[in-house]
């Protein structure tokens, strides 16, 4: 079966709320998913009004990507001459060699929204297809709001295919544009559509009822061709299908070639690398490509994993580049380290002097109210300093911070801190919003200046926890970060009853952890 | 169509990374899913090694619950005697009038994890089933596993069903609990055991390909009058089939009737909730209950909605206590608002003007990033004050906090206060564990000088959250702190970049609440 992804990131996934692409994020981000081996790339809606989009195809040219670039647009509007049509013209004078453009399919929309006649409307799907078709290798007819449309007036949606079909469109798109559609009526109308179009079926769909990524992927196990969604589900409202999922699901466990096996093992890195360049939170119980999705936290579940792994897991994390991460907690027992300890030595056995001080050192640290479950960063650096392969990069003097407020202004906040390299010391002073990001300022700005390398991490997330059993705000915290350097995502952690202490010990940890890594690339020649 | 909705957000939802409920976390989230109407809440897993579930059923006996209370375990083990397998003992004696429990469905899992013969896996199930059966109400079957031994070994997996059947069980739960079911092979299996078993079927599906919820959706279409699922769709890995999600679907959209319109009209708070005393980030775009879920971008949509909401919405985001958001003119909702204010001032209408205020001073918090959900105590402090009936009980004239750090000693914080009271000036000074504790011990100090009622007020909680969309430790955060007396508890809120500040504005309102409930005691003479 000759399956193709078409990936709308650019243009569908740019609506989501609090998403704004910049020309630059938009061709690095074209060049991440040609890296991947989408087989097309949606760019946007060019347009007079839409300078982004407008420059993007001459742009995104000179990158000689792959994949196909398929510019997007409407049909022609009622009672204009097509070739006046601006909404037709700014396709065909774009560079991409893919047109792709929606038509209404829904009665309603004909007569309440755009406001022309039914059959007014055929004849501007039919008439907008063909004329592309003699100007672009390939065009690709989205049919607006399909579903709905299906479920209204099901012989007036299926004409509105049809002319489309008649007109020599490539692909036919079924889109559930409000993403309202549940799984039976998805299969139940599907099988018609299938029935009665010969033309290539490709599936648009919005994630509205959750049910998105289920039903493209059923889609295609019932016919469909072509998928279009986007990284991690960007969209708007609930967000599009989300393709990190899809990806996976059609090709490691339906058997169904999309990409290569590399390509595939680079799934994860690329849907980070979206959700830094978008600033969106990532989702950490996202299927495949989340931190948590193979993690194993429950004691009698670790031990089944080491038994017999297939027994636990649904694919193998390493396919799409995520790993398995026994999660160090409570729940689990000496056995979870143990297996984490054999990624990095695994010559070392549970009876070795150097694991009995470091399960020691993890067990104190537990009963203190660390966690390691997301901060694998603080875990690794134990591991190393024990092993004695990473000593203490630097000497941190001392810091003092301050936060004044004078009657109803906000408060301010001034960091200084005191580093020690070697035999001189850096003293650097920063503000921030609030005492945290004040201390973090001039800790990054001391450490900075000794390694440039520190100038990629950047802060994601930043968790405060107050911990069970104690008291207001005498109360002991945990403070969990999460690092970024656009390649990899780390987190680390600090505990303690002040809530400053603690951030400043996951914050040393986050930038130790990088320089740890620097150091282990170095020694394994990369 | 008689469909139940089974909650385990307390048990496998506690699975999830990074979460760890106490008692009183349980016993409240299972008084709000009770409040949202779910038909059986599992508590947890009671077992010696497990305090707060064991000690969990006796304290929600307490509660008189609507809902049904469910105990978790397992079926016997292999070569007991089932009156002194404490899998079995342990459920009897708590409280529960359900009892679920799960066994092996999967061959591999009975040779390889359990290590028994496929047998006395049989046997273990049905003596456990029937054991059970005869001391409690009812008696639910988790098949654990279930498709993934179904497409091992599809005999068996069906003969395993066959022998909870047969002892009584009154529900058959079909899981997957690896989570990598896909839609094709869900309805293929599904209907087949629909076609051998006639005991009434569930499902517990488990989120790893993303098809939980439109499965477990798909499934109730099929048949199943069973959903198990959490709040949020929290769970291990990559989490269990979110009932956020599936709850409006087959109420909504398929017209099975499973909770009351006002409990409908509850989901979105309940989520929020739910996400808060987890301490989990919410997801702006979930289906249904996110920020995002009803929000309008384009233009040309925007537009649309106005001309013809059901062209652009698949519900009214009403029906789940969302709310409709035209990004650029936020709409927020009201009903809430002016729900809450019935209980204050019943004569108050929608029109007037100190309402319009109130709605206005609200939305532009909400906008900020406050959430009133858990801050009860800040929402009845603006009310208040907006009727007039509160005033600024002293004026604070400003605080510094100093934090200092010295070599490897652990940081000292030191916070000074000044607080006018009429005519004289109060001023302190206090230590604490950490700037917040010692802000909060200066201003304890100062204002216990003036009203000494505030001596029997503690600190119980204290969170912070930071805000979508914000990076690293720049981020706003939301402090949620949750204060009592020994008669009530009460939430307060603050937001801000600056940790400190946040926390001093919910701090502020904390002691503020306080004195409107005296003066409030006053007035109705108590």
């Amino acid at each position: 079966m000759n399956v193709k992804i078409y990936d709308t990131t650019l243009r569908d996934g740019n609506q989501a709320i609090g998403i704004g692409l910049s020309l630059r994020d938009k061709l690095e981000v074209a060049q991440k998913l040609d890296s991947l081996g989408v087989h097309y790339i949606e760019g946007g809606w060019p347009n007079p009004t839409n300078e982004i989009d407008t420059r993007f195809y001459p742009e995104v040219a000179k990158l000689n990507l792959k994949a196909k670039i398929s510019a997007f647009g409407s049909t022609k509007r009622p009672g204009t001459a097509i070739e006046e049509d601006p909404f037709i013209t700014d396709i065909v004078n774009s560079s991409a060699s893919v047109a792709t453009i929606f038509g209404k399919s829904w009665d309603l929309h004909v007569t309440d929204v755009i406001r022309c006649s039914l059959e007014e409307n055929l004849s501007m799907i039919h008439e907008s297809v063909r004329f592309l078709k003699a100007r672009k290798d390939e065009v690709i007819y989205d049919a607006e709001h399909f579903f709905d449309g299906y479920l209204n007036n099901p012989d007036y949606a299926i004409s509105s295919l049809l002319a489309a079909q008649e007109a020599g469109a490539d692909c036919i798109v079924l889109c559930d544009t409000n993403g309202g559609l549940l799984p039976g009526d998805f299969r139940r109308i599907f099988l018609d559509v299938k029935n009665r179009i010969t033309t290539p079926l490709g599936l648009h769909l919005h994630n509205d009822t959750g049910c998105a990524e289920a039903n493209s992927i059923y889609g295609v196990e019932l016919g469909a061709v072509h998928v279009q969604g986007t990284i991690n589900g960007l969209g708007e409202r609930c967000g599009n299908a989300n393709l990190c999922t899809i990806i996976p699901a059609l090709q490691l466990k339906l058997g169904i070639p999309l990409i290569s096996e590399m390509q595939m093992a680079s799934l994860t890195e690329t849907a980070i690398y979206v959700a830094d360049i978008a600033n969106t939170s990532f989702n950490i119980r996202a299927p495949y490509v989340g931190e948590a999705a193979f993690s194993h936290k429950a004691g009698a579940h670790v031990d089944g994993v080491r038994k017999v792994r297939r027994a636990f897991e649904h694919i193998h994390p390493e396919e799409v580049g995520n790993k398995r991460n026994f999660v160090i907690s409570d729940q689990a027992g000496s056995g979870t380290i143990l297996e984490k300890l054999k990624d990095i030595r695994p010559d070392l056995d549970k009876k070795d002097p150097i694991v009995q001080n470091l399960l020691g050192r993890i067990k104190q640290m537990e009963s203190d109210g660390y966690h390691f479950e997301t901060a694998d960063g603080s875990f690794q650096l134990i591991v190393h300093e024990e092993l004695g392969d990473f000593a203490k990069p630097f000497t941190i003097k001392g810091f003092r911070v301050i936060e004044e407020k004078i009657g109803d202004n906000p408060p301010t906040s001034e960091a200084t801190i005191k580093v020690i390299d070697g035999d001189h010391e850096v003293h650097t002073a920063a503000e921030g919003d609030g005492p945290v990001d004040a201390l973090s300022n001039a800790l990054y700005k001391a450490v900075g200046s000794i390694y440039p390398v520190m100038k990629d991490v950047t802060l994601e997330d930043f968790k405060v926890r107050v911990l069970e059993g104690s008291q207001g705000t005498a109360a002991k915290v945990r403070v969990l970060i999460e690092s970024s350097d656009g390649f990899e995502r780390w987190g680390t952690i600090g505990v303690s009853t002040n809530i400053i202490e603690a951030s400043w010990i996951a914050l040393l940890d986050s930038i130790k952890y990088k320089l740890l890594k620097e150091k282990m690339k170095e020694k394994n020649g990369l």
